[in-house]
């Protein structure tokens, strides 16, 4: 890295650690700071601090938050629970302007293979969140191996306090084509297939 | 945004300056952030306004120095020249490791369509360093209508100046395939053909 000079190669080593960024492109985003302004350097700096300082979760849900409570569970009373893996997964589903429960997160799914076993992840939280009022708990953990084993695994610590849980429906995206949809969606598409 | 608690969002509009970054990948790179320790993003913060205050340039080529005067043209005493339009540029150059030469940065083109005349880009510091040790200036702007026509432009200058100046061969890149290659390259590599 000699042919940079220090706090060049030393910025484009701290933009190589995001995710997908490769020397090439941590260099063209050098390149950008170094074009920048001091004052709109400043900024971005300390955005990062600021951002890295201020953001924690939730103590009820697990949610990103300044607060000891995320904006969410302050302002909704709710009898529906959104299970899912990570805060920005919440985010995906407030994008929808749909759902109007409260969430869980889980901070993690269950994942023998990497040693995460039911205690790593927020599932006590969750049980101790089941009071009376909770009628529906909707599992929203990501449809791959982990995540529908997490699902069931939770499913299975709810029933019988005699909570509903529910799972989001899988099959074939809205927009999607036959033809290029993968089988394993193709079938559980044809055997979750619904009278109309 | 005000899906995104504050520091996030702001964090996020940061990251979608960069270039090629949308907000989806401003939001991944705000995720690993907050997933760093205190003293990770303290460092990439740092990194940032220490990139920005000690990056300078050369007063003599212009290329990124912490110093007056960049390491090139401190330590190499050449009477070639290569002349570039952007420090990026020269890292390119010298990633070689085969030019031995020192550079002039232009910081530009000429370009009237955006208003960049000569008197804009680093032209009369170029000719400044034409003194009696320069033999040769090699023209490396990039093969597009205002590289070329910079090209062009300082060649006319520097000839009755007593200098040799070159430029960069222009043709099909090394592994490419002739099917693929543009028209406009082929057409040059084949203008330029030489004897084997």
């Amino acid at each position: 890295m000699e042919i940079f000079i220090e706090p060049i190669g030393r910025l484009i080593n701290q933009f190589s650690k995001l995710p997908g960024v490769g020397k090439k492109t941590a260099q063209r985003y050098a390149y950008k700071v170094i074009g920048m302004t001091e004052a709109e350097a400043k900024e971005f700096a300390e955005s990062i601090i600021n951002c890295k300082r201020k953001v924690k979760y939730c103590k009820t849900c697990g949610n990103f938050t300044e607060d000891d409570e995320c904006e969410i569970c302050k302002r909704r009373q709710s009898n529906t629970i959104c299970v899912v893996k990570e805060p920005k997964d919440v985010i995906a589903m407030e994008k929808l302007h749909e759902y109007k429960g409260v969430y869980h997160v889980l901070h993690g799914v269950i994942s023998p293979m990497d040693g995460i076993g039911p205690n790593d992840i927020r599932i006590k939280e969750l049980l101790a969140r089941i009071d009376g009022t909770v009628q529906e708990v909707i599992m929203a953990t990501n449809p791959d191996v982990e995540g529908e084993a997490t699902a069931m695994y939770i499913a299975k610590l709810l029933k019988p306090l005699g909570v509903n849980v529910t799972r989001l429906a899988h099959g074939i995206p809205i927009g999607g084509e036959l033809e290029y949809t993968d089988e394993v969606t193709l079938s559980r598409a044809l055997s979750e297939r619904k009278s109309i």
